[in-house]
Formats: C-alpha cells, structure tokens, sequence
C-alpha cells in the first residue's frame, strides 16, 4: 500500500517514517513540509540518512497524487488538515489525522477549546483508541488518532468506569511529559538550560486534552464527566505517566479492580502489571502502554497509572496501528519491537 | 556558636556544610561518620577540597564534645537518634534531628509507619516547620526538621485550610522529586542508566510522609485529616514540586485563595507567585519555597503548588533556619543567597 | 537457527534479545544467568514483559544443549569466556563472546592489562570488526566482539593509516561514552546523583581498550602502533563519540582524506559524512556508525570523529552482524532500522 | 562601591548578579538590557524574585550615569563592547568586558577570526586571568576577561611550558562543556530534544577561542604556539573540562610535572589533584578551577586536564575576581562559597 505523509518533519512526522520502515506492506510515496520543500530529508535529521532520503515535496503534489494514495497521515499544528479531510471525502483516499481536527465528535467543544471554526463539521471521523474503538476504527474514512495524554489517561480509568467501581465525579489526572510532545519549534520553555534539572506544571486548569478525556469517556458511558487534569514537563526527551486519582464505590475492593482491567487481556500493546507503578523508560521506543493501579484504603480511592512512549503509541505507533485496522493488517504489523532499554 | 554534625557524609550532611560555610556565627566542632573515621570529607567528596578538610570522628568522640558544642545537627537513617536525643537531655546542647524520629508527637504514628519501637517519647521535641511554628522553635531543645515533601505539601495547603476554604476530605497530593532524596547509598533505583530518561511513581499509598503531613495539619487544626499522596521520581538530581487538590467549599472564590496565602507576605523564603506554576529550578541551591495556586472553575477544585530544593528548605537549609530561630539569630542568617540558574 | 545467551541479564545481553527479537532466522534457546537461575527475564527487566518471558536457565544446562545449539553469545566479565571456549572447541557450535578474553592474538598483551593468565591461547578467534575482517569472519569458530571504543577508533583511523596519509607515532584518541558501558553494577561512578551534570575522565592513560586499538591497527599495517587514549564519562546512557588526531604527512590534502574514506562507500552501516561532526544521537538504537574528518591546515592535523551506540554497533548490534555473516545471511538482516530520534 | 551591567539578562549577566548578591563591598546601581528595558529582572527571570527585583533601562541611562559609576560590567555579544570602552576612556570608571572584543593584544588576530573591525585599537586592555596576570589586572582600565575554554586551557598548559617540559608544537586540546556556553538564545542546537542523550563535536578546527588560548602563551612566553582544539558539547547545563595533550621532552619524569604545578600553591581559586581527573561537578557553582595530570610514558606525552564553572571561573567568577584586585579587595571576596554538590 502507498502511503504519504503532510508534515513529516516534525517529530511525530519523523517517528511514523521510523516505524513505517520495516512494515513489511508500505511503500512511502510522499513526504510535504510546508517550509523544506526540495529538501533531501536526512539533511533535516541527519539520522536518517541510508533509511530515508526522500525530498519533501509540496503539499498541493502529495494532494494531487491523492488517487494513487492508500492513506495519508496528517501531522500537523491543529487548524490545518481540516480543509485537507474535506477535500479527500471526494476521493477514495483515508485520512489519519494525528492532530486535534477531528477528535470532538461534537465540535462546539473544539470551536471552544482551541478558538477557532471548525470548517469541516460532521465528518464520520472516528476516534481512534484502538483497543476501545477497533469496530469503528475498521471502517473509518477519517481517523482521528488520539492525543497522547488522552491515550494514556483513557485506558487507565476505561475498566473501572466500565466495572461501576469509582464515582466520575471525583476523577482527577496528574500527569507528566517528556519534551518531545512540545515538538521542534524554539521556544524558551524548551531550551535545554532552562528545562535541564527542572520540573514543573503548565496549562494548570487548561490543557486542551482535558475535553478530549472527558468527550471519549462520556460518549462512551452516555453520562457527563469532568475532570481536573495537570500536567507537567519531566527533563527527558520521550516518554508520557499518567497517575489518576479517584474515589471507589462502596464496598469495592481490590480483587474488582483487578477484575476489572481483564478486559484488556487480549489486547497486546496493553501490559498490566497490577499493584507496580508503570515507568515511562519500559515502554520507550515501543507502542506498549503498561498500566498499574493501586487501593488506598485509608482514603478509599483508587490510584490508576499509565505509562508510554508519548511519540508511539502516544502518536505515531497508534497511527500505524489504526491504520493497521482500517486495512485489514494484524495490528502488531510493523509494530513488533522491543522496547530501547536502558 | 560551635555545631557538630553526626552523619555528615551523606547528602543532607555535605549541603549543611556548604551552607554553614557563609554562616558567620558557626564554628564546626566534629563531624562524624559511621564508616568513615579518621578519614578526611574532601577524600570522600572532591568537591570539598580546600573548603573542608576536617577529619571525621567517631560518633563517641563528637558526643563526648557535646558540652562544648552549641548544637548537634543528626542526618541519619531513621531510628538512629533517639538514642542521641536521650542523652543530650542531660546537657544544654540542643539537637535538630534532620531524620523522622522526632517528627510524630503521637509516637504510635511512627511505631505504625516505620515499624521500630519509639525509645524516646515525650521528648518535647519540636516539628521544625520554620515559617507556621516559630515560637515553638525558638525555645525547642529537640528539633525535628520536617521531610522535604511535608514541607511543601503543608506550606501549600496550610493557608486553604486555616481559612476554611477546602474540604480537608477531599485533599490529594501528587509529588515529584529529584534523586538525592534518596541518598547516596547504592541502589538500583539510583543507578544512572536506569533513572535517566525514566518517570515513575513510588511508594503509591504508603509513602511514610503521608503521616507526617496529616499529623501536622491534624494538630494545627483539630481536625482528622486523612490524605492521598503519591511521590514520582524526576530524572535530576535536585528539586521538589508538589501539586495538591482539593474541592472548594461552596462559593469559594480566586480572590479568597489570593487572601488566604497573604499570611505569608512577611515570610521572607515563600515566594507567592499567584496563578503560575512554580518550577524547582528557580528554588535550585536556595532556601525558597515557590508557591502557585489555581481555581480550576469547571470541576471546583483548587490545584496549589509549591516546589523547592530537597536539600535545602527540604532539608539542610530548613535546618539552619531552626538553628537561627533557635539561637537567636536572623532567620536568613546564612540563608541570603540567590538560587543558582540555570 | 537456534542461539543462546549466556550473561543475558546485563546490558549486552538484554540489548541481543532486542534486536534479535526481530531477526526472522533465530529462535532464542536458553539464556543463563548467574544468580538470576528460575527468574523470568520480564522480572528482572519489566520492559520484556510479553517481548520475552523466558527463565533464566544455569551456563550448565545451556551448555548441556550445546549440540543443539548453533551459536552462543557470551556477555561476561572478562576471564569468564575461556573456558566455555575451550569447551566448544570439540563441539560444532560457534561462539561469539561479547568480552575481552579472545580479543588478542597476542594473549601477553591480554595478560599484561588484564592481570589474568589467558588459559585457551591459540584459540584460532577472529577479531569482528564486521566491516575490515569480513573473510576471517565468516570461517570464525570463536568470534571475539569488538570493544565499543575500539570500532570507533579504528573505523575512522583505518583508512587514514591505509592510504598512508598520517604519522602512526602521533596518534591521540579523545573519546567520551554514556553510563550503559560501566553495566549495571551499583558503583557510586554509575550513581545517577554523582554522574548526573557531570563530566570526567577515566582510566587516563591505562585504559584496557588501548592495546585493543593498538593491536588490530598494528596487525592490519604490519607496523607498531603505540596511541593515546583518553575516555570519558557523558551524562546519557548509550552512545559513544570518538575524537581521533594524528599529524599529516607532508602535502596531504583534503581531497586525499575524502577519497581515503571512500573504502567504506558500500559499507551500509557506515555513514560518511564529510566535515561534519557526528552527533551519538543520530545513531542511537541502530547499528550505524558515523565518521567525520577535517583537515587542520595550521597545524597539519587531521581530526577524525566516529559515533555510534555502544551497546549496538559498540556491542549487540556488531555481534547480530558477525553472526550473519558467520551464518551467511545477509549482513543487514535483522539490523535494519531506523535510529531511535529524538 | 557601584556597580553596573550592561546585558544583564543573558546567563552571564545573571550569573553576576547571584555572586555580587552576597559582595559585601558591591552595591548594583543600573541593569540594562536592549530588548526588556522598563521590565523587573524577576520577571524575565523568576528564580530572581525577592533576590534582585531591579527595571532593566536603557544602556544610555545606565552610562550617562557612568560618572557615579565605579566598575561597568559588559555581557554583550562580540563588536558591542568597543564603543562603550572607548567612551569610558575620557571617565574614571572602569570596565570588565566578558566578551571577547578587548581580548587581543594584536587586534588583527580578533579582526581575522570575529570577521569584525576593531575599532578600539591599543585601548590598554588587560586580559584577565586572575592568576596568571595579577599585576597587570591591579591597574587595569579596561579588563578583557577570559573565554570559558581559555581559562581551563591555559591554566593546566602554562606551568609545563613555564618549565620547559612540553614540545609547544604538540599541543593539542579535546574539550568539553555544558550547554549555558551557548546562550540563552533559541537554536535549534540548544533545543532540549536535540541535546538530550547526545553528544558531539563542533567548530572542529575553527572555534574562536583557539586563537585565544594560543596569543596568551604565546605573549607570556615570547614563541609562537600554535594548537588544535576541538569543544563538544555535552547534555547538561554548567561545567566545562579541558583535556590537553602535548609531548615531553627527553628525560621529564612525573616528579617534573608535579613541582611544575606547585606555581599554583598559594593560588586559592586553583585546586591541583594530581594524577585524578577533575569532574566538572565538583566546581559547579564556584570559582574553583580544578587541575589534575598524568604522564603517559608508553608515548611520552602528559595528559593535562581542568574543570570548572564556564558561567564561575569561566565567566562572571573570574570577572569579580577580577574586580577585586582591581579594587584592592581580598580576592576571594564575595566568592568564598561552596560548590553546589550533587
């Protein structure tokens, strides 16, 4: 299958090229950069010579060759692939869109969140969290892959809504980043001196994956949820833990919060690992996301973490795993490695 | 005044030195080490070298000084100085104990958490939380300096509840701390190729501060104070942050948060920094405490945050703080120096 | 093909089983460990979990199973790969042993550095230095792998000295390396509060991969070789940049150094790129080593710079390649990916 | 006395202010910056807050004041200096430039390797290495302080040649630092993700401290020196270790090299550590300069290594110490802390 990538020279642009190499079924066919056009890309990241050396083309010819495209993966600053998923619904082309455009299947939250119109309502996007979406994600036209405090936030408290263990209204996330989710532009707040032996909180009360948590897990409880979520910049370079706090039910006990992460039991990329706490270095450079929860008996809550690899499966790995779905691979395909340790 | 200190080859040993250098009123005595006598500190750290060069003594030797030294700072491992506070109440020499076993007037709670017997209760001694307990420092003849997480949990959510602004039900504290927490000793968890690139959580639900921050707010306000709390651990090597929660009571407003903390405006080492995040860098080598609060609106929960260095208003620095409340001097006596950044 | 590890529980041994997990010709048959016999591998390095889940089997009972077993890594201190050597020797299993013990075909320069008596001299071991060894390679019984600083030094300075452009007498190597290469034995040099925002030298002047570069150089051109070689220690975990300088003979220019790199232009694994320094990040995770040069005309040096990862082409990733070619497939298979940036 | 700073929001500048903080002899009458006039220091950096809460103003404000003015500090990049020391000529006020424009004696040399004019051509000015130039800096007008690598060069190379027991046209220095050497400028070469587990050369054969080091030695010792020098750069934020390299002459025995140092004996601020390699760590936040050697007798050549604080001794340490003698204040002044450790 063909496969093209809109902005392939930020991060997660880079990291689906790292994984698309060795998927056994794809050959790349184009690669645009709003501002590298004719650029050989391994002299953007040097890393990349003898694996990648294609030229970024223009946008507008990755667009034209649509016809000849299976799929083509949008990474992109939000605002910019909605015009492009309007223009592909004429085609017979998929869309896996790896920014927030099409995440909110109601988009007065997204037209609110991040102040801007959102051009291309009613879409049938699908909303890509793979182990919690696969049906609909297998006939997506439109897959709109999650975020990465999403992914991780999501499947860490998915089993206990599910089992009725914990009241919803007391859900609280802390959670902490590598930079890499900040991605390459130059900025104070990701200048080594400043960053280096550092830790600290940002978008307190306003990140905008805080709608994203609570429109996946509403929509698929049919009830209201709304979170406090927190997150914070760790000095390293990959890597995403969620640590989400809430209050259990009455009478609930360990053994139903064990039972209740049964549910992912088949799922491969999900590694349980009971009462340990994840750690983001388990899971960098692969799609896992290993999940740990803890009973605090003294205060009756329950201590869900999440950990992963912010540009795999927090990105670019789940990209190639929904895509894996829509196109009727294995979704380990392509995606069966190790992770890097240490 | 002359001080020694036992146990002053570990971290929090070694930073009182280097804060006690700039100390004008301070004359070091002894310095002891269990494994390292008669050996010179710049041989154990290099850094030392033309700053320190005393010799380390027996504990005996240091402790048969003790009628000649003002004060006698322990940084020891837990259950190490009752012994020394026992004997010390028959001099005049006061004793700031950097460790736990004098932090618990309720000496049962520290029976639970730590599991040793207390051979020492009803010491009188003193929680040396500097800026809230003040005049019970100033006659205290048994210092327990606080822990470095207690210290930035309590000064952080002291303020909400002294003003009746929180439902103390409701209170989580979620926490991240670099690694010299955990001292020098070797262990896997410190080794670098495993800490570096890595965040995780430790001690999830049982992390021994927990009782030392419910009992000091207990005491102040009368009230059972039961709460979450759950430490990370930060790829650096200095600096905490602690991020806590809690439910505002009804019509709370930002404005009774900004009023609240003003009972700080004359405690020179809180820094207030209103709704921002405070980042441990800029408390790096000081004895600051950064504080920043947040009304997040939708979820009516207050998010307050405070960071500082462990090994300073987390530990050495908090320490001489009590010395000079102790002995009468300025309270920045030696404390005056500027955070060192980047 | 049927492989077996033995030392499988270091950093070596772990990082085979990650590139070995995607080689499709190999199925792992037993890994041992001293003192980790009956543990599963995922417990010891939770990253494994669903990856490898294999028990750690004793060297005896791997060893039992040699006749079924095609090929055997050692990853072991040194002195601990000569006997199981000499006892593969009757068998037709080959042995690729990731340490020192076979390194020299001169076993007094082993004993002199090592302070061991080499007790399997004439072992007929070939040294695996994929790229410059390739024929000796592929009929090794016992393949001795490369230390990491070694395949640094002597790539970039191989051709230099081959096309006899540089004064073999003036040859100094600055080199720097990440904490994965002191292992994972707890030492204070490998405590991450000591290493982290740190930079030193080690082993300056006797450090044991000397004679190592001096010897292969010195066997290739049939000429005495006596270097400089100073390491030092990187606050990171892999990666390892070679500095290599050397006086010019008279009239050589830059032209001339270009062209003598130009051996390596079918070498896959080796990128040249030109006078441009190499960064240790564009090749981590990946079996690439890069090389620089530059041409100092006021002082009519040369500065030759090679990067790589070294516990992938410094170690696991050479050791995957010498086996390939021992086995006769393809040296790129299961080497093929992409580095692992950022 | 009065001081000022013209560029005090850059690292240096900051770095300034956290030592003259506790310069008993030092009050700080004007901050300017050019691009944060009318802005609280606290606010461009936070960690400043309660410690310095000065307005930048205008450089012109700041020098029409210059009469009030005992000593002006310049933090500014190359080719801004020129004319502020020229319109301090007709004043009594003195200047310690940290940049690099007063640094050559022989201004051709500046003007061939900045690609600048120079415009204040025999202004008198004395390069500031405190130890080395003391009588000279006693009467200094305009002081030129030193590069951050030159400091560490220089200082371990001078006693060898001083005795006579290096071969001058063999020197060549591998050298290392931190990221705070590069500014608080945003390139994409000091971005937190690019930086982060990497390390690697630059300016190989062209930095502009090379001529630096060579004219010091070469004036104090009346011979041409020529020398090749290579920086890396290294994932943390301070520090800065030299590595030199050079031949001995026939016969130098180690006990030559160790009496050679003993020049330094009485000097405070340099620590010699004979055959150890200095860590860059243990002088982390002080003045100190640390010194050790070996001799490699395999190839006779010495191997001099130095650490230091590039922002301390390598920048706005050496320039107060400077001041001080330039005052007639003890030189230790202001600068007798500790380093930060860990």
């Amino acid at each position: 299958m063909k496969v093209s990538i809109i902005g392939a020279s930020g991060y997660t642009g880079v990291e689906l090229l790292r994984i698309l190499h060795n998927h056994p079924n794809v050959e790349i066919l184009f690669l645009s950069s709003q501002t590298k056009e004719d650029i050989s890309i391994d002299k953007i990241y040097p890393h990349l010579l003898k694996v990648y050396e294609n030229k970024f083309v223009s946008q507008q010819k990755l667009l034209d060759a649509a016809e000849q495209t299976d799929v083509i993966f949008t990474a992109l600053p939000h605002g910019h692939s909605l015009a492009i998923g309007k223009l592909l619904q004429a085609t017979k082309t998929k869309l896996i869109d790896l920014g927030a455009d099409y995440r909110f299947c109601d988009e007065s939250i997204y037209e609110k969140w991040y102040k801007l119109e959102h051009t291309h309502k009613n879409s049938g996007a699908v909303f890509g969290l793979s182990e919690l979406n696969y049906e609909a994600i297998k006939n997506a036209k439109i897959l709109a892959n999650p975020g990465c405090y999403p992914t991780a936030s999501i499947l860490s408290l998915y089993p206990l809504i599910k089992a009725d263990l914990i009241d919803v209204d007391t859900i609280i996330i802390d959670a902490a980043s590598g930079t890499t989710g900040a991605g390459r532009q130059l900025r104070l707040s990701s200048h080594f001196s400043e960053v280096f032996e550092n830790f600290t909180a940002y978008g307190v009360t306003n990140h905008r994956h805080t709608p994203e948590i609570e429109m996946f897990l509403a929509s698929a409880f049919s009830k209201n949820i709304t979170i406090t979520f927190t997150p914070h910049l760790v000095p390293m370079a990959r890597g995403i833990l969620t640590t989400a706090y809430a209050k259990i039910k009455n009478g609930v006990t360990l053994q139903n919060l064990n039972d209740a992460y049964k549910i992912y039991a088949d799922k491969y990329f999900i590694r349980l690992i009971g009462q340990n706490s994840p750690a983001t270095k388990n899971t960098r450079g692969s799609n896992f996301v290993d999940i740990g929860w803890f009973l605090d008996e003294r205060t009756n809550r329950v201590v869900a973490l999440a950990a992963l690899d912010n540009l795999v499966k927090g990105a670019s790995g789940q990209a190639v795993q929904n895509m894996n779905i829509m196109f009727n691979f294995p979704q380990e395909t392509g995606l069966n490695f190790s992770p890097v340790y240490p």
